[in-house]
């Protein structure tokens, strides 16, 4: 076998073979072959595609180059879930309680990524005390005491994945849906979960910038869970705005709590109401709709917010944040406001620039190196199809004085499309379709 | 700029700039950009190709890449050949002479190639006493005075060619007209002659294996000289057979000399004369319509014949070759014959594979460290169209102790199929297009 003819097939829209694939991925991890050879081949998959069958091959090759975490030893369901990223996503932590209140269980690794904020790990270090550095006998004892167990990742996890990302990265190979597909799924399909709730994001704030493109991921994915016999439903959900209000890492810890007590903003809390029984029904034992019936009872009730406490308080963390958030959360008391330079209607919002907004603030990582400043951030008072009068409060910046106000400024102001016209049209809807892996596609 | 950004434009479709060009291929040569970059952008350019400013481009920072070669020392008009190469192209030996016959003439430099065959200067070589590595004092002195040298090819012309094309060898990068295009003239326009005649083979035993791309590959060439004022000519040659009857060294020596000599196969013959009439076209000097005239006097009276003499003395050879090749040139004693199998027409020659039964007798290189056996070959009785009867010799076999005869014997069997039927509609014609540069494309 030759890497050259692996890639000639490829570049002539012959289908690779499960051992060509193999062959390529391993021979790259062990630095047989090198990588001028596979980012041709990457590039000649960006232009053909993998097929249903490679995009299972590769994955399965991806998956199997590293640590494989078995959750057998927590009793009971668990269920795992991905989001493709965006502004605003504190979803995980305010969805852990919610779906771990209707008895499924919630056992997740999670890195820190570079971005806008920090990731789920970082948020949720802002609580005083929380640990998310945990042995794996702790680990297992909260998962299986609490509930929800979420952990900084550590072990080697498909580092074939992650060398062959990195190479996408430095040659523009990055944007090939099978290729993300094959990623994310070799990723967490290495974690023994039974079941996976995808949250393919779409708009302005995405990587995925079109319907078509997000639901054609939701889709590869979905084939490639069912080649593993995974339980998997993928959601594809609105980023034409930034999720909720709060950006920024103890701000949005702030905005999941209010959530989980039922005092969320709604676009948020509709979102988190259906990610969570989606999940719940993927372990079996409870349908959608039950589930959606019972959350709403179990916030209602104050059930969901006891189990955050409980959560909070296993991994080291200070659980009186829940009732009190402002109180424990260390946000930053100086602040300043972005306000409308005229009368009108919000349009269009290009919420990649209210990421980076929020990033010069310091909330963001840039480079591996940055340090993260937890208590900067933004909350956005003014939406897509709102009216604003001339000098009123889009957003307000919770600053530092490491923060780049002047940057922030300038990013929001070319964020926000004011328009006099009243705009329609507009899709506001969080959820923009869904999808079960026995559907035609 | 970013070498990241300049492949993510050719990727989407978008031209490549020629600062973005030139930072692709001076960062590589000087190892500024490393080869996984490089070769991803290729395999884009494989899919998008290049623009015509793009050819131009990359072929104009790829010639300046090395040494200029300036013939202006040489008196008269000089106009140089390309062959894009074929199975028994011994078209240079025989040209030379016929060209400078018409008052123009030929200063070539050579490079010894892999193939079925050596190159020009491999098969120059098997003259005895014939020099090939000429100082430049010799190459402009014979030049002037004979109006022929064919050397050797020293210094360091094209580097940026030679790279790239290496990681192209590597990654299947090859097979792209606009990236042939610019690789050829690259090297030909680092040599200034006044014009250039490309000969682009096209049939089973060329790399060009359709017309249509054939030709797609001469405009683009063609577009490319205009860009520098250099008059050029494409002719599109058929290779769907053995061009003449000898394949060898030594035994292509014999045939040009016999065609010189007004004695060659017809169909080499008649490609002699027209690359001849119209390089001398080329000079401005005599029409095209001029120069075949007197070229079929020149050879009938001989004096083609004396300007090979004269050019063979000059460098170092024995002129008497040219009037005895049997008794000067060592041709390998031993023969055998290939026979036809059954009666009928020949229908199909694999010409690539009739190459290779001339290599494994030892004719060509296949690895750079290979010895050629000048001696050996093949000589063709049977072209395509001829009938066969049951035993008829189709190909004669020229080998030494070191031949591979079992092996040339079966390619030789595989690349001849023979029918029952006689066949129909075989273009049997050496000249199957001729574009200039000024035609529309």
């Amino acid at each position: 076998m030759r890497a050259y003819d692996i890639i000639k097939n490829k570049r002539d829209a012959k289908e690779n073979t499960k051992e060509e694939i193999a062959f390529m991925i391993n021979g790259y991890l062990e630095n047989r072959i090198p990588d001028y050879q596979v980012s041709s081949w990457l590039m000649a998959i960006f232009f053909n595609h993998l097929t249903e069958e490679e995009s299972y091959n590769l994955t399965d090759v991806m998956l199997k180059s590293g640590d494989i975490i078995d959750l057998s030893r927590i009793t009971g369901k668990k269920i795992d879930k991905h989001s493709t990223g965006g502004v605003g996503d504190k979803t995980t932590i305010a969805i852990a309680p919610m779906v771990a209140s209707l008895g499924v269980k919630i056992a997740k690794l999670s890195g820190r990524s570079l971005g806008h904020t920090g990731g789920t790990i970082d948020k949720l270090e802002s609580i005083p005390g929380f640990k998310t550095s945990l042995t794996t006998k702790e680990f297992f004892e909260i998962a299986n005491n609490v509930g929800i167990v979420v952990a900084g990742q550590t072990g080697n996890i498909a580092p074939a994945d992650k060398k062959l990302y990195s190479l996408r990265d430095s040659t523009a190979t990055v944007e090939e849906l099978s290729l993300i597909a094959s990623s994310i799924m070799s990723k967490k399909l290495a974690i023994t979960s039974d079941g996976i709730l995808l949250d393919i994001k779409v708009g302005s704030g995405a990587f995925m910038k079109n319907l078509e493109d997000a639901k054609e991921l939701g889709r590869i994915m979905l084939k490639i869970a069912k080649r593993y016999d995974k339980n998997t439903i993928a959601l594809i959900t609105n980023m034409d705005q930034p999720l909720g209000e709060n950006i920024g890492n103890a701000l949005e810890v702030m905005e999941a709590i209010d959530t989980v007590k039922g005092r969320g903003p709604k676009d948020f809390s509709e979102l988190c109401l259906e990610i969570s029984s989606h999940m719940a029904s993927l372990s079996g034992i409870i349908t959608y709709e039950e589930a959606r019936k019972k959350l709403i009872e179990n916030i209602e009730h104050g059930i969901v917010k006891e189990k955050m406490k409980e959560w909070i308080k296993a991994q080291g963390g200070k659980e009186e944040v829940v009732d009190d958030p402002s109180k424990y959360l260390n946000i930053a008391p100086k602040t300043l406001e972005f306000k409308a330079k005229e009368q009108g209607y919000i349009t269009f919002i290009d919420t990649e620039k209210i990421g980076l907004a929020s990033m010069v603030l310091g909330a963001g990582r840039q480079k591996k190196e940055d340090i993260i400043d937890k208590s900067v951030g933004l909350t956005i008072n003014k939406k897509l199809g709102d009216k604003v009068e001339e000098g009123e409060t889009i957003a307000k910046l919770f600053v530092s004085e490491k923060s780049d106000v002047d940057a922030s400024l300038k990013l929001l102001n070319e964020a926000y499309n004011i328009s006099k016209e009243n705009p329609k049209g507009i899709n506001k809807n969080v959820i923009l379709d869904v999808l079960f892996s026995d559907e035609k596609s």
